[in-house]
């Protein structure tokens, strides 16, 4: 079966999207790419920092109320639904929950062909990143580099440490299975 | 019923960012928003300047080609089905093939109450506008100021040439039925 | 003698950015822009939130330290020094400091031929579009409307409660001489 | 005498801006960054492709005419200004003219005590980086890798290929003298 969805996991400045950008570069079909970000983004401003959002601790801790959750739920099934409907997915998560959060996206995915990458990247190479990104709060790229991969399962995974993006994108594109 | 999903359509630059943000702001449930942009952000970069992809070109008008075409079905597809998984949606959009354009998503949407809202704006002062942002392709504002609104039916209409974006948003809550 | 250098002061989302980018659109000659936006982004991010730098409280009140207001000294100079160079130059500013604001400008602007313009806004018109803007802290419209104009003196007073971004920036265009 | 200015030259995709957000950070006394980006969103909107401003080429090169020279020498006087007024300043260059450009900073900076430092990154792995950004017009990589330090004189110089951004802020922070 040709891969229908595509699902990056990783912690903050990990890399993630600078490989989503790559893989849209290099796969021959389009792929459409969502993820936390383009999720957070079309939330209220309001829940961005509110019980029922999510808050970003001062320690680098990301923590969701119910409302987020609930939001959450329906993002996911819509975007599986997208992905039935013949779009080709890559979606770029951080996967708080670990092995929980990947059971969410398993239980919406359900049939869909689906490549799981595990994205890592040295804890003190991050935390360097997350400075040079300069627009970040800090500490969440410390806080979150194993805690997201805690019971996840992988076809693949791809280390930034010392790889390049665009390389990463090469190793993930040669597991994606035509139509 | 209450309302599921609030659908704006308009040309560029008639305000319909400004109004989906107090439309997030002032209605007490949390709502999604999506649109075009967030869509076209969600592409490969090298379709926003292909024959499959969008093309701008230097008189303002905008053309999509088959591709495009394609991943737009499956993301509307997905977006109706977000609604029908709970979440609330808000849709920013500009109907550039007008009552075809409000005909893919009426048959996407199906039995999920819609508020269709008309977003109008003088040309003359949609232009100004387009000025004042600075970072759009010229010409779009004037192009699409009654293009996009030719043959499409609205539950209500706006105007913001001379209606500030937050008036704009308290006139649609009130269409807006609660659950 | 030629404008050489054009201030405009306003309280936050009184419309100051869409102004002048109407101006540099309409100005036969090209103009260079900067502002306290842009100031703000050349400091380095820890300043943005610390004792010495700035502080955007929950109620919308901004407050400098001395680091702040040493740096913020010598970019006035350089600014001033630009335009001495040869650029015309137009200046987006929000005088935390009314009068007090104003003379540390005229002090470094000198002999230079200089327009100033006073951008005003209803203060409950300016919190509807902060929330339209949805990017911003909450409550810097109301606090600043009108602090930031006491015992400030302009050439030229636009309000753009009711008159566009563009036509505010033709009636300041007409009070610029040229060279 | 204590560093008043620091300068990297480096192409594009080169790791320029992470460096300089590194630098920042751990640079004790707060810098002010500016270059290249900040100065062509400073000027018009209709500059950044037309004869007399700016025009990136499909293939990536880059030529600029006699307005964006004349606009370009005021703001480097203005920045070497508020140099001297006292606040020190970190540039982030693209020398596409190599030595010729390197020689009006030099003019314009004077006396002042400023630290020259090439960044350098192998062509192959910059295009790289181009793709993973995204948001760049393609081939500005490959045309200015080595163009732009031709005939360049540096005080100290990195090469991000191998070595992450904050590895080569902190090299060339050793190089910065205190006062």
């Amino acid at each position: 079966m040709a891969t229908q969805v595509i699902i990056l996991n990783g912690g903050s400045s990990s890399g993630k999207s600078g490989i989503v950008r790559c893989l849209q570069a290099i796969l021959p079909d389009p792929w459409l790419a969502f993820g936390c970000d383009s999720f957070v983004e079309a939330m209220p401003a309001r829940m961005q920092a509110s019980d029922q959002g999510i808050v970003f601790a001062a320690n680098g801790q990301v923590s969701v109320g119910e409302d987020f959750r609930a939001l959450e739920a329906a993002w996911i099934d819509g975007i599986a639904a997208m992905a039935r409907a013949g779009a080709r997915i890559i979606i770029d998560e951080v996967f708080l929950g670990g092995m929980e959060s990947q059971q969410r996206w398993q239980k919406a995915l359900g049939e869909l062909t689906t490549l799981w990458v595990g994205v890592r990247c040295d804890a003190a190479i991050a935390v360097g990143r997350e400075v040079a990104r300069g627009d970040r709060a800090r500490g969440m790229a410390a806080a979150q580099a194993d805690l997201v991969h805690e019971g996840v399962s992988y076809d693949l995974e791809v280390d930034t440490t010392h790889t390049e993006s665009l390389a990463c994108a090469q190793a993930i594109a040669a597991h994606v299975r035509g139509g």
